[in-house]
């Protein structure tokens, strides 16, 4: 309730700045009883790793992950699981510049509105490193809901003004694609833009989407804790997030009713819906269908051209971030919206369990 | 935790369903000392209240609330604020068709694959009248924010294909407009598309948007808890929001860094941003600009169309919903959407009360 | 988390002063399909219920509970149960002495120190009558464990000077000794007793026991929320209880490690205690065997007698307070530290279904 | 939520087993601007670190403590504090006899019968050694507290048999005695008790009191978070403690009304008690008097003597733990007993800062 944590039953609270000793997260509540090891965690945490690709800033980190408690010969004890991740690259940086100026973009005013202070090196706990934590946990709810058969894939779907129609996408070549594009097409038109972009010393934005298959329905609480309120608050707790949407989201705004109710129907014998404009939720409860839900992600604030800004002093001045930024962060993003996505169906999945008296009674009779 | 209360320190939990004997919140947290009557309450209530234009159903509900507990001598005194509204409309209507028919774009589907059973009598408690406990909380925030000089403002953007441009809003027609848009030509010609809706049995959907003013910078929390994405989580818990997001939103998502940077100014001797492309946070708190946020709202569900659907007996039938509908909800929506922003404001500004040894010191010495 | 809720998963918020319009309470995450009708829950409450015996107060309550929402055609449908009684005996007494003045052993000065005002019309949020909704919400844990086997039972230990040994407990006139003693003989003592400190206008206090039968091994969480640890938060929540101990408890403090410890046995083929001085815990966790705990009751605070105090004015004054009060409040007690009991294990039923795979693996398998 | 968390606002997150990595905690909600350092955690981790007297355990341990987040330039800065202590002594034992075997008095078949499995070197997750977190955690609640002129102080006030009235108290003799006794005379008795203990294979217990000074009236939540409440709950989760009793305790069961109500008084112009039998609470808020509460730790369970017990084949054995082990925890409870009082009353002080809207405008206005 403190704010550095997340999820009910299967909660994670991450810590750990840019610049400090390293950055971590407590897994609570995973279930006794699930194969893992570090390695298993380590591959999603190398998506995220920076210095992979030209659009990525070149800091080195190699960000390996040490389980420190809540595994042992092989799986989860059902105590929580916390893990480190030591920080690396923590060469004595200048930061007279960051200390004393209010980056455009950046939390660095906030941060001395709330606290009256920050750590000033590098963007201290509003860094992207924070979101470590969070892919090292979210790994974990990957790995719990792949074992009951649940999918949870993200990608990125549009780059500055390039977006892919979803008739268009291709997931195989999805691996292989730098900016994580599920048309190689389309991403050499981005990859054109960004490289145009960081000639101008400046950066762009994107969009990600997300699709989570095999969720049984019924998953999600039907008032504050929806299946969507939940993924929206966990998607724009990611720092770059402006805007989230499930299935058709803005665009049915502009629909009519007869349009956007997806007609029940029966396939296989089984409750089936014709179209999916919903995007997998009624009433907030998963309804059997693809949930997918779309998340924007502003260009990076950390750009090298010349800006207007204030200073600690409250004087106007000019401000120019030396050093090299990524140019976009989205394709590193789309594991950490991946991540949050794992981690809200995985709560309330657990959350779930006591929906009826007959569940009650398939555990405890 | 167990689904229908929202926040931390100021707290609702909602109860109640479109047919029982009433719906009704209990505010949990609000600080002594608020002058509060059930006046105060109605006011708010009124504005969601049904059969007050030709564009919201015919129901009947006085929708008067009673309160129950926590106000003395007209003010609050710290303890649970009990809030009763009794359904009054509860005739006995012939329930068979919903019963046995999952309604497309409803949760009666969801409701069952979750519970194995549903309160089919209306919508249970997805229905619109569980706002009743959310709009009477949402009341009480708002008055504690308002004497705190914070101002929560929603209104209704968009309907259809008919968006209002920001220059354009003219806040002066709010109270007397039927749409609640803040523009009496825009609302002309949403009000004749709604009538065309209408006379096809067919409903639409909006935007609201929701303005926040005098709100001080810092409040919100840096990683999960962030004002954004606990916004972006109450309105999604509206039932038929598909879409939140804040400043440029989606649209950031295209723009480039140069473009999306607000620059920070000083304006009257006091830290300001020369654009608020932002929406009012950075890294998740408040940076001292109006919070501007969106909801996409989908078109009713409930429409009279002969619709396509599955019957509790695993039947494809067509289905035929009885009784007259709102063909659009977003009006008596914005309401709820700013007693949501109200209530994650108020609430995270308590929080933020102990995020400094100064404010412990001011508090305790 | 604003604090007049309880539990995670089976969560009870209570509201309610003793002479504002009602007590209530709401019960979230209630599994759907348990039977239930405001009668059973009558049940409860109307052990508690004033004017029974000559040892409670003669105020006149009905208690009468009204199911508002959660319930429909005989089973709780999994979303939330608002429960309401409305307070009868509200005549304009006349408060001016409670008003301006601090009564010993009551919670009128802090109440005051903390919120700055109070509601001084009888005890306000601190009166016995709070725990009307603790037993309503209680009623419905109880009967869900009873539906699982799981039996609580509380009973008075001890009034007084008089404590019943184990070895002479007589389960079978619990239900008509008006102290809820299972012994008429000690009861007889105490009844005697308890006549003695009305005479003298004085009150007595005294011990209430709880047994939980049925729980199997494995309840509690191992850490903060052990099982004994969340039985000791809801018992010492209880106005009057000054002490909670479990097992031996504070006796083992005396014991050696020898005579303390449990042996292992095996008894009809399953693992059993040998002993139960743990009372029924190991590790926070339930043993399988009974657990039984015991709750210390103060004296009523209220008494005829003159009392040395201190008024509004900081003027220390002779108080007197009127009426006719409880000369003890053990007995209707007794079902209050059950329901608690009964929440406590609902509640960590509930949250230990997700402790292992294998349990999600027969939920969702 | 998930069970390793306790508080709400000030909040820890323990973690970590015996015999894996390590053992750490997560501070959440500390406010910024709190100067700390790792030496002062280290110095209260120093008091319950094993092998300083003869009566603890031989395990060679430094518990050295390495702050890795939320502290910057001296001070905290209102993010999460992650600290870790590395485990030293984990040699490769023999672990066959406990893997097997389940030890009487320790948590190790219900370990087994929650989570299907466990980490059998030492006590996994049930070691004393998960203890550290919660010292570490509570060293800085207690210097925030501290900072604000609030004083937590624990100690033995009884081993065995021996138990020091209050009136014989002698701080002044506190730090030097090896079992935290406040005074010599009735520390040599219980040595010589123990020393007895040591030779018959045997074990000890004890109490534990516990003062809280300088704590301002009304902190505290009148009704589930009581004060009271929340203090049994956190010495209830300490692994040995069968009992909690607050001011006059179980006394007050036997006590009578005119007894034991505490008479206000004016002292030095401020309102007082005469007495303090409630031991600083009413209606679960602090009084302003000092709070004393007491707690029961059970005897060792680890004792050298031949037990009878049940193996995982479900087979009765007979067991002797091999290894030398503390013939008593008392007195290295004693610093934990503190550090969870201080992290109640640190977390029920921030809560408290919301109750009044005066607070509120006095931060905000």
């Amino acid at each position: 309730m403190a704010g550095s944590s997340f999820g009910t039953l299967f909660q994670i609270t991450t810590w750990g700045e840019s610049h400090g000793a390293g950055i971590g997260v407590v897994v609570d509540g995973c279930p006794a009883g699930l194969s893992l090891s570090s390695s298993d965690i380590q591959v999603f945490l190398n998506r995220r790793k920076p210095g992979q690709t030209s659009y990525s800033t070149m800091r080195k980190e190699a960000d390996e992950v040490e389980i420190l408690s809540g595994v042992f010969e092989g799986h989860t004890t059902g105590v929580p699981i916390s893990m480190l991740v030591r920080n690396q690259d923590q060469r004595s940086h200048d930061y007279t510049q960051i200390k004393s100026c209010y980056r455009p973009g950046h939390a660095d005013y906030t941060f001395d509105a709330k606290y009256g202070c920050r750590d000033y090196r590098g963007g201290g706990r509003s860094s992207g490193r924070e979101t470590i934590g969070r892919v090292a946990g979210g790994a974990i709810a990957s790995l719990l809901l792949k074992s009951l058969g649940i999918h949870v894939q993200a990608y990125t779907k549009a780059i500055g003004p390039y977006t892919i129609p979803e008739e268009e996408y291709d997931f195989s070549v999805l691996t292989k694609d730098p900016l994580c594009m599920p048309h190689l097409g389309y991403s050499e038109k981005a990859q054109a833009y960004l490289n145009t972009c960081m000639k101008q010393k400046d950066s762009a934005g994107g969009i990600i989407e997300c699709q989570i298959t095999g969720l049984p329905a019924g998953i999600g609480e039907p008032v504050f804790d929806k299946l969507d309120a939940l993924l929206a608050q966990a998607v724009l707790s990611v720092g770059a997030v402006k805007g989230f949407e499930i299935g058709d989201g803005f665009a049915a705004a502009k629909a009519k009713g007869t349009e956007n109710n997806d007609a029940f129907c029966i396939q296989n014998g089984q409750l089936a819906k014709q179209t999916n404009h919903s995007g997998g939720t009624l009433g907030g409860m998963s309804d059997g269908s693809t949930v997918c839900f779309r998340a924007a992600i502003k260009p990076t604030p950390s750009i090298s051209s010349v800006q207007h800004t204030v200073n600690t002093f409250m004087e106007e001045v000019e401000l120019s971030v030396k050093g090299r930024h990524d140019p976009i962060i989205v394709p590193r993003a789309v594991v950490v919206i991946e991540s949050m996505a794992a981690l809200t169906v995985a709560d309330l999945l657990l959350r779930n369990m006591s929906a009826t008296m007959d569940n009650l009674r398939r555990i405890y009779q």
